[in-house]
């Protein structure tokens, strides 16, 4: 795994059970499931939001780096629902791992794609 | 990086102008931007929905599996986004080591909500 | 209630155990919770978008049309969420109503405000 | 058009210009499109909670209750963004007869069906 995602679970994991006045995490950890699953709601929109701001803006300017840290802060709280559920994002590596050489991702985008079609829908 | 976000965003780099009907990522390029955020809107939906079965079921049986399955989905349908904007996961996991360490995330999330009570929203 | 969302609540009321291959609200229905839910993220998603091309276009030529007609597909997918759960949208306007003046809603959503820069938040 | 629906559409509009410390509308209108959009995407993932919480409730106790008060405040949040815009509730009302008798919108949901399986997706 990513050393950089290793030592981002690892500090997540460390919050768990800290003060929610001291650590933002904490805090997440404390409101529970609920609270987590709102922020991911929440960062997924603003991913969406600053891909059509980069879009409308042909891609110039500050949009980039905007369209980044909005996929940042998704992930990061995607590794604290993860967390919460005592996963990490390796779990979710080799995942895509096992599908890889995308082939496998695609033969299963396309089979259910596929599936959809007979079923009609 | 991580040596399968590495692969994988090479493999999806390649898909770019691909036949839309043989590969599910060049038809999500073929679709342009607003299908791959809809995709996104979706799987982030799906992930919240594989939480709260987790939860309810006490995370017991598929349900963990199905809560990594559907993370690795809205991962990679994100690292497509990135790939039509010429970003790249390693960009994003550049963001996430820079605020390292937790403490840059933490700071910031504590400062904006900081400056949120004193707006008092 | 408005006669339309009472009419369209009757019709969507009607298609309940109907053919899945003839009517859309059917299939719908036959898929149960989760393919309505999926549909409301992916509704919210389109109507962001499209509210984002809205502010870009300057809320010139079809955007403002688009933004009503993803408007209405997310109540719509509401309407058959509810109906799923045996709700109304008329249950919903009695819940409007009931906080308003608006006063209601506002009082509420500043409780909460205020609730949570107490907590910290 | 609905009546509560439309007293609510006239305080939101009384709303616009606010004092963003007095109303919680004034507030959203100032923070503009993306604070706006935000909530809609923050307050469809809580439906989509709500939804999955009265499913594995069987639909008990105040699980439908909660159900009504989200989707209650997702309409509210659409509605202040169509305020935004300059739009109302009529307009969705209007859009959502003009496809009535449901099969209009039954046609075009099908014909979007049917469309998506010619082009193999």
């Amino acid at each position: 795994m990513s050393d950089t995602l290793r030592r981002l679970a690892a500090v997540i994991e460390s919050r768990k059970g800290g003060d929610p006045e001291k650590s933002y995490v904490a805090r997440l950890f404390h409101k529970g499931d609920d609270g987590i699953l709102k922020k991911i709601g929440e960062e997924a929109t603003e991913v969406v939001m600053a891909a059509k701001d980069a879009q409308h803006a042909g891609n110039q300017g500050d949009t980039r780096a905007k369209l980044v840290g909005e996929t940042a802060d998704l992930w990061f709280h995607c590794m604290v629902m993860l967390a919460h559920h005592d996963l990490s994002p390796d779990d979710v590596l080799t995942e895509l791992a096992r599908r890889e050489g995308l082939s496998g991702i695609e033969e299963k985008a396309l089979r259910k794609v596929r599936a959809r079609e007979q079923a009609g829908d």
